[in-house]
């Protein structure tokens, strides 16, 4: 089969979700599943529990698409529409399965329940149709060809009765048909320190590449490469991807950090581990967040000794040992005070490494020679050293997101200094 | 206009929705800004970076809805297309418009970055095209009709800047242009300590009303209520909202903790503030996130004085006084530890109240004694006394749940204690 003759489409049915009231996380599931096996999948449509906006969406969908996955629907309750509705379109009656009621039957009876009238509106299925099996809910879906060339599955919209059907039934159907011939393996390569534009220019010739696929993306001040491969096999789609992500990282240089689910905080406290050393930090405008991405970690405690969150000056006297007179002279967030901040931490905490944070996080107390966004962030290395980096990460993204590229950007800079 | 005249669809451009990357959380987000502003909504696409198929998505969306509003696609690098797309497809040729050369150019000024070539292109906007500015990023979308009867909006994928621009821009355009007509307006009831079912229950009644509708989300541990009213306008909305409201507070009583955008945070933030009290926070397994949250508040300075991470045992002996016999009798994770925590950081910070967190969040480190998810709570008063709260959240939820619930849950009993 090509790619066109074998592509999928996830149809989500279901006014909840066009309401908003719900997030469609069953359509990531699907396309997760459906790029690991390695079927194209190239349109999702939304719609909600009316028969013609259904129907006309299944003639887009099967104009377009030759596996046709719904989700939602298959309720007892009359805005559930799914199966009666694709019924209707391709003009096939709908025949009572003795075989469904019995099961719907005996999973309320266990239940100490008895099933209701409007429960047997889900043993009816289009005759030609074979019963997708629920083991976990009710409603069963269905598998059903009804014509050549086009396959249609569908599930109930409860996430985890739809997960354990697909995972039970639909992939090893799948495979069966040929389906799953070839998958899609990725990999993530992520980035601190550069713009989006200014790495994809740099490593512009990849993302041309038809197999593997190289692609940037960019969010929360990470950028991302997404190396995709194409192959028969996870192990040959790996190899197709090791030899160009090596030359990304080459390229990248100490702008890469890691791969996957690594992220700043996991590297850092890989780094510290591998050397044993310890990190304490003392926090201003970030309040304890750096702290908190830290221990996000499992196990940081093998190297975090902690931290003194010092939000008032007074705080920043007494446990960090900053001199009042720079506090006064220089102000809180200060080069001076950043560097102090660094080494009473690391001093006290008794660390190899001490973090400061301060700055003005905004909305207010900004001013003309330190406006909001202003941010310095100290060092002190396991010689007792302290060096400062200042930051202007501007007021327009917001106090929330300038605390985080604080925390973020704090990281980074003992990621290079572990390097 | 009729409702057919008026409605809407939101089309998500992204290869990475389509592998499954990311979640479509913005066409949710969508969807119930376009609840809450009695648009109405009948169908979402998802399509991946591609001229081709997003032409075809085009050309269906405009046969059956008169706006269009796209997601993503927006960004500097060449799988970014969706305005390119857009003006091809409507034969509108693209215009450099030189306000947002140089606003983009200020930006990554403003960062110390320079900006590349390939932001250029960002630059350009279909001819008859406004600009609907991004405050907080570079890519800014557009507000176009190509056709009579057809609006087109465009924002990029990044969830915080499309939303700012959603709310800043797009809502008041949509307004003025007769969008709005006849709008449902929604209060958020907030809730914690209570599970959905439980206030469900108590609140049964009211599910069962038509206007306002009255319906319950749960969510990171917080339980919500969203009363929503159909009106002409927002006054009305409110005067039918209004008595519901304080039939359901008076239900729920001191599990109702605030409405709208109100946090636990920002709720206890304005209570310590309306008393002229202060707060010190002591954190082991939240490692910060406490104060990070206490300090998403602007202005939290006035009341929040700081704290200790004291993720090792040494911290909570040198910094906040706990006795080393105490830790080595009962363990870190205890009453009599948490005790000593809250008063320790409550008298050397300063405040009036202090809140101490110690616990096992796991994955690892529990034991049958003490099991993964174990925590415990002290709140030292402003007369120097201190109660320990005991809690077992479990360890089904995973690390960061648990820490999130931990610094949540303090927030919660200090909140009470203020009441």
């Amino acid at each position: 089969m090509t790619d066109l003759q074998r592509s999928a489409e996830v149809l989500s049915v279901g006014t909840e979700l066009l309401l908003g009231d719900i997030l469609n996380t069953n359509a990531q599931f699907l396309a997760q599943e459906l790029a690991q096996l390695g079927i194209p999948h190239y349109y999702q449509t939304v719609v909600g529990d009316n028969v013609l906006r259904i129907q006309k969406a299944v003639a887009i969908a099967c104009e377009r698409s030759r596996l046709l996955i719904f989700t939602g629907g298959l309720g007892p309750t009359p805005d559930d529409l799914t199966t009666e509705t694709l019924a209707d379109f391709f003009g096939v009656p709908l025949v009572e399965r003795p075989e469904v009621l019995e099961d719907i039957a005996q999973k309320y009876a266990r239940r100490g329940r008895q099933m209701t009238p409007s429960n047997r509106k889900q043993a009816f299925l289009p005759q030609d149709a074979m019963i997708l099996p629920n083991p976990t809910g009710s409603a069963p879906g269905m598998i059903w060809q009804p014509r050549s060339g086009l396959t249609i599955l569908t599930f109930p919209g409860v996430p985890s009765e739809m997960k354990e059907m697909w995972r039970q039934t639909a992939v090893p159907y799948l495979i069966s048909q040929g389906w799953g011939q070839g998958m899609i393996h990725s990999r993530i390569l992520r980035f601190w320190g550069i713009a989006e534009s200014a790495l994809a220019e740099k490593v512009s010739p990849y993302l041309n590449m038809e197999n593997p696929t190289v692609a940037p993306y960019a969010g929360n001040g990470e950028v991302r490469l997404r190396v995709s491969a194409k192959a028969a096999t996870e192990a040959e789609a790996e190899a197709l991807i090791a030899p160009v992500e090596q030359e990304l990282k080459a390229i990248a240089g100490t702008d890469y950090f890691g791969v996957d689910d690594d992220t700043l905080a996991s590297v850092v406290g890989k780094q510290l581990k591998a050397k044993g050393h310890t990190l304490a930090v003392a926090e201003s405008c970030t309040g304890g967040g750096l702290g908190h991405l830290i221990t996000t970690v499992a196990g940081s405690s093998t190297y975090f000794r902690g931290g003194v969150i010092s939000y008032d000056n007074l705080v920043k006297v007494s446990l960090l040992g900053v001199r009042s007179a720079d506090l006064e002279r220089y102000g809180a967030v200060s080069e001076v005070v950043a560097c102090q901040m660094a080494l009473g931490v690391r001093q006290r905490l008794g660390a190899s490494w001490g973090i400061s944070i301060t700055g003005i996080a905004g909305p207010d107390g900004g001013t003309d020679e330190k406006p909001v966004g202003l941010v310095y962030i100290g060092i002190a290395n396991p010689q007792g050293q302290v060096e400062c980096f200042q930051y202007q990460f501007g007021s327009f993204r917001g106090r929330d997101f300038t605390r985080w590229l604080s925390a973020c950007t704090a990281l980074d800079l003992l990621r290079r200094k572990l390097l």
